[in-house]
């Protein structure tokens, strides 16, 4: 398989559109007030288990062959992608395996169970992830399905950008949160192919600041000690999402954790919608970068809305 | 003036419609395979100044002739009404005086100030709260618009039921919260005359359960020591509000302060949107009564979705 084309984004959109929400694009006439630029949220909290990664994991799963199909599909995440995948499983009527660490909340495990996946706990380290996926992968006979680095996820995601343009054809920026590189891989193909004279900004917490050093040095930098509120942003870049961002993304800005918690805050007040604290990012990256910013069309991507409510940090 | 008639309704909604949001009316598939039943949710949240009360105030204000505008409107609040009334002046450019506890929390008062209107601080009792309305209402002239008992703000919240019968036009149950009663007393009328085949019912905390009590003995029974965490919903009916409510209204269900907080939880982790603890009432009341909704189509007004993120009760 190669790079996605523009043609690869588009048929991904027919493919997923009967499964999916086409998520509504939200402004806010304070938020614009305040910051002096017009944005243009795009809420993918919205969007079906909450979270962008939907997009990917149906457009994954629809196109598995019967034989690749037969035995179920299994993925490791603690994450949005782990209910993703279980739903997109579930829609299709296969089994999913998802190796969770033991220490994921018990709500994140409930959800995958709810979906009707087999939740495989393992430690809470990258080696004991890897090696249970291994050993699920050989055990069941399953398909695995990453939650970046993998064509078809990187396609699925890029289809949020896509309605994004259809919606609001004139945006100077697009902003979306880096944490493997899914999303904004997929954005920025998308504004490469359907939007040509947006430019595609990576944002990401200064703690968990691997893909800003990726892109500076030339090489993916492992996010080996992640320190941020933002849990969906704590990975590392892979071998398929790292050089579309070197090709098509010209800058990532980092933010400070106040900014997130702050541009969250914001959002949750005066737009009266749920987000989760990585949805925030790209927010606090034009709180910090104003006159980047001012005047300007901004699209931003609200990744996703699951958030533990007797842990928010307000 | 008399209890407004349908056109005076249909009028009303055309009045305002250039100045308020039409605002969405959202399913979620999940609430509703948890509780058995087809919820439409009119999100009042999403309002302008966040709550359904902007709709009466503007309804209000807009209808003042010039003689009645020049010295402005007043009123007494520490809640929603006072930004609604605040920013209904605002935009028809008039002065605005409101009268709140010096005890309201600042953001609330910095909220109306945000919008151009004058707090004037009284000491938290009714008392001090009518005296000194009474006083701001001699010294500067300005024109009294109350929160509720008042037909023209009976008739602004009226459209909001309008709205959601024109959108929805089978429900078999309207549910509203009810503190004074301008919601509850509005959506009924629109009930009686738009969609007549809707039961409307009044839900309210056990705690602050005067209303029912009212429609029990037939009298307006003051809502005394109200203890609630839905704090829209601490007043007493008024003398116009109670006789359309007894004669539209046949029930009002009770909730307890638990129910309030799951059903407000369970909208903020599904639907992903922030509502206020008085919006979460009217859910409450289905999770309690299970039985009267199985099957129904039940429309939900969402009241408002102002709540302060410092103090959430999760």
């Amino acid at each position: 398989m190669e790079i996605p084309e523009a043609k690869t984004i588009k048929d991904a959109a027919k493919r997923i559109a009967s499964y999916i929400h086409r998520t509504p694009v939200l402004t806010s006439a304070s938020i614009n007030a305040i910051l002096q630029t017009n944005i243009y949220f795009k809420c993918e909290n919205f969007q079906k288990v909450g979270a962008f990664k939907y997009r990917g994991a149906t457009n994954a799963v629809q196109q598995l062959s019967e034989s690749q199909l037969q035995f179920g599909v299994a993925t490791h995440s603690s994450g949005n992608h782990a209910q993703a995948l279980a739903l997109a499983a579930k829609i299709k009527n296969i089994n999913a395996y998802i190796v969770m660490p033991e220490n994921a909340p018990k709500s994140k495990k409930d959800a995958v169970i709810g979906y009707g996946a087999n939740v495989i706990e393992c430690a809470p380290t990258l080696e004991a992830r890897e090696s249970t996926t291994e050993k699920v992968l050989q055990d069941k006979n399953a398909y695995f399905i990453h939650p970046y680095n993998d064509y078809n996820i990187i396609a699925g995601q890029a289809t949020c950008a896509l309605e994004l343009f259809d919606e609001v054809p004139n945006l100077d920026f697009l902003l979306s949160p880096v944490g493997g590189g899914g999303l904004l891989s997929g954005s920025a193909l998308a504004a490469y192919y359907f939007s040509p004279n947006t430019k595609t900004i990576g944002t990401e917490p200064s703690g968990a600041d691997d893909a800003f050093r990726s892109l500076q040095e030339g090489k993916i930098i492992p996010s080996t000690t992640p320190k941020t509120i933002a849990d969906g942003l704590l990975t590392s870049l892979g071998s398929k999402t790292f050089p579309i961002i070197q090709q098509h993304v010209k800058e990532i800005l980092t933010v400070e954790e106040s900014s997130i918690i702050e541009a969250m805050k914001l959002i949750w007040q005066r737009m009266k919608i749920v987000i989760e604290p990585s949805a925030a990012v790209p927010l606090a990256a034009v709180m910090q970068n104003q006159n980047l910013f001012t005047g300007k069309n901004v699209g931003i991507i609200l990744s996703g809305g699951n958030v533990d409510l007797n842990k928010l940090p307000f």
